[in-house]
């Protein structure tokens, strides 16, 4: 098969853009900024999302479903919110078609227009702070854990597969509590469990910190993150959860009668991810050969492919295939056995390559004279003639070594592209030429947070959770700093 | 506790309604006809996606994911789905909101008109089909057998909770295959899926069969459906399995190359259930004391509740209890130990008969010593006291005997309401008075169907798929027939 992807060296974007095509993993629709996800695509998001899933429940989260629609006015309500959110959202202003007389088809039934127009949700607290106000009267009705799987719109004009669409899958999670401490608690959990399912699933290491006051979402006063570094040198937010104090109750007047019998503002957080984590593990571990999946999120863990010629001998190689396949399967291991006479066995191989499947064993006559088996690592490419004979244990063991491998490599590719960094020029020339994480000091100011991006286009990534941070000097002013931050160009 | 519910009897709508808000599953939202989904009322919807989500991976079918909107001009390319469906559609014309000036808040902007309006789905066969124009060139590519699990949009102007709701969550099918037979098979296959779902999970049984030509889908050549009976005697259509024929392949120019190197339109179906089927599952079995869920669908199994006074004896209980719940955890079965201290033994009976949960099991300080407990069964409402020793095995046989005991109630149910008739008289007799199935013969015309409808608000529910159908004559005309066909008033 000739090569299908741009390299990485030659054109990052386009390698990333021809992987999620030719991976069948999404597409552009025919609605502009819109994707469809395929079905290989789709597959590996259902395992992020039922792993997330579990751990959400694990943790007391229940699941719920609020409305696709946000009345206009509910904005307006929270005025940060009102004021940081981007404006780019779909309007919903009539809710009838009519057969069009003049021209045939469909037009929009003008007598139809909405009292009060419905925006499509950018996201969910003020129409889920609306609900949440008829459910919460005592503190007996504390907490609320609940999360949501939802699609959401927001209008962004320049989109990517994944990372930037105007209508993307995600999580959100939306709680109440009776006090301060009990809600930054469960938005540091969540921002926690988070890094816990990118290092542990998706095999990308994460930095955990909060965001600086002009990166924080909009209507809350603590911004948590995780932060993964892509094989570009950019960095990439990975999820986010946030502390917003009594903000959303003091806008839709959610009260709480205390333990005390004092009437009280409800304290919130709200946290999310989504179909971007995607674009995440594509660009942390792919090469130039396709995509590279740790294991826990991989459809297909191993694939089998029969080098055959003639039915004789494919019948002989695929009575072994069986064997294996039940034995990996007992194991919990996710196997397809392709037999498929359509196509070549150097096809399948770029195919399965492509497709990022863990671990390929092929299967030839010889093979099967022997007692052997060929088996190839799709993260390092090695190959391998192997015994039959307890094949089962040893691909159950070589699962768990390719996803601690793909995590180390890309442990190890942060670790060298993260710089300490103490003068501007050092600063620049590192964000210029090399990428990557860049710790250094900043005086807290959002003046010179703005103006490091205007001259670098590099922004705050976070600022770390260190419990004891080293002071310093800013590094574009000199002025006193506190703590080192990270800086990078992102996503 | 004092009765929360209207009854039964009294009013049926409003048991309907108080039963869906007071047993935690849904509740209208501050948007018109959208309702907010509880989690106590998702968990129940969970457990049927999971189950149906199994059901359709089993028979080859993969998920994917297609955009929320679709351009005002596909409506138009397929005649008789334009003409056929219905128009209430939310439509999106803007794409950007704006700080309002003069009134504060927000306002949409009238400089961000799209070119093209976009129109919520309220299905999505036209933005699939589109998309697989370009996914199928040879019969290499078919079948393609891909779900999507969704939220949708129909602007009904009269909506209830779970049964007819502005936007609704749902599945949809959406196949393409090389031949007519192929569709077919998979149609039928699809609403025999659906049936078999709605009768050994739901515990409701249904009739299969197909629409009259003017209850057919709009686009379809032949809708199959699943229709069910409520306690009220109304019907329910509770899925629909639709062959398309060529219709959508040819709107959308979607053609391949057979086997025989001729160039062919595809052949497409497609199929959904929604969570209509929350209303559906409520209304079949539920009684005045609250929900009756079948087990296999119930969130909680068993409820393990302690009748103590002061700590001392709660420990003893509870000792107990954590023995039985890890007992029957061990078997499979979901078990909640309700220990709190803020509510009676009472109020929590109550509480967990409103909700449907199928087992009860109490335990008193009388009951430690003696090794017993009180089980109480939700569908019959009987209790038995019975050793703690093999408890596990019992419960797990009893709620067996439930499932099957709650289906066979519907079965009787249908069976005694459903009524062969061949004169007009009682016809009407039993449609006014009596309500349930009607089996009758119908001349065959749109006519006479929609006169019936008219006089009686009686709809032919489906046509069945006997294999050897009796002949007969026209219930309302005399005219001859060549089948007897199910009639009922519908939700």
């Amino acid at each position: 098969m000739a090569k299908v992807l741009t390299s990485k060296e030659e054109n990052y974007s386009q390698w990333y853009n021809d992987l999620v095509i030719k991976a069948d993993l999404a597409e552009n629709s025919a609605v502009r900024g819109c994707m469809v996800i395929k079905p290989y695509g789709f597959a590996i998001w259902e395992k992020m999302r039922d792993q997330l899933d579990r751990m959400f429940k694990a943790s007391g989260h229940e699941n719920a479903y609020f409305p696709l629609f946000i009345p206009k006015s509910f904005f307006s309500k929270e005025a940060d919110h009102v004021e940081g959110f981007a404006k780019e959202c779909a309007v919903v202003t009539h809710y009838r078609l009519k057969t069009d007389e003049v021209n045939g088809g469909v037009t929009v039934d003008p007598d139809a227009a909405l009292e009060e127009e419905l925006i499509i949700r950018p996201t969910s607290e003020t129409i889920i702070w609306n609900t949440y106000k008829n459910w919460i009267q005592s503190y007996r009705d504390l907490p609320i854990l609940i999360n949501q799987w939802a699609n959401v719109v927001r209008w962004e004009m320049r989109t990517r597969l994944f990372l930037r669409t105007a209508e993307f899958l995600w999580q959100e999670g939306h709680t109440a509590h009776e006090t301060k401490a009990e809600a930054i608690e469960e938005a540091e959990r969540m921002v926690n469990t988070y890094a816990e399912f990118a290092e542990k699933y998706m095999a990308v290491p994460v930095h955990i910190g909060v965001k600086s006051e002009a990166e924080r979402f909009a209507g809350a006063i603590e911004t948590y993150c995780i932060e993964a570094l892509m094989q570009d040198g950019k960095a990439l937010q990975a999820g986010t959860s946030h502390f917003l104090g009594q903000n959303f109750a003091k806008a839709f007047d959610v009260q709480f009668t205390s333990k005390e019998g004092k009437l009280e503002y409800v304290w919130a957080t709200s946290w999310g991810v989504s179909t971007r984590l995607m674009g995440a593990l594509v660009m942390a571990h792919s090469d130039d050969n396709g995509l590279v999946l740790p294991p826990k999120l991989a459809p297909i863990q191993v694939v089998i492919v029969p080098i055959y010629k003639g039915p004789e001998q494919l019948e002989g190689i695929s009575k072994t295939a069986e064997k294996i396949k039940a034995e990996l399967e007992a194991r919990g291991i996710s196997v397809k056995y392709d037999s498929r006479d359509t196509h070549k066995p150097g096809w399948k191989f770029a195919e399965y390559e492509l497709k990022g499947v863990p671990v390929r064993i092929a299967i030839g006559p010889r093979d099967v004279e022997n007692g052997t088996i060929e088996l190839a690592r799709r993260d390092t490419m090695e190959k391998q003639v192997l015994p039959q004979e307890g094949i089962g244990e040893l691909v159950a063991t070589l699962i768990d070594e390719i996803q601690e491998n793909i995590y180390r490599k890309a442990f190890n590719f942060r670790k060298e592209n993260t710089y300490q960094v103490d003068t501007w020029d050092e600063f620049t020339d590192i964000i210029e030429n090399k990428g990557g994480f860049v710790s250094a000091h900043w005086d807290g100011t959002r003046e010179t947070e703005e103006k490091i991006k205007e001259l670098t286009k590099a922004t705050i990534r976070l600022i770390p959770l260190d419990e004891n941070p080293e002071a310093g000097a800013c590094v574009l002013t000199g002025k006193p700093s506190s703590r080192r931050v990270l800086f990078a160009k992102a996503y």
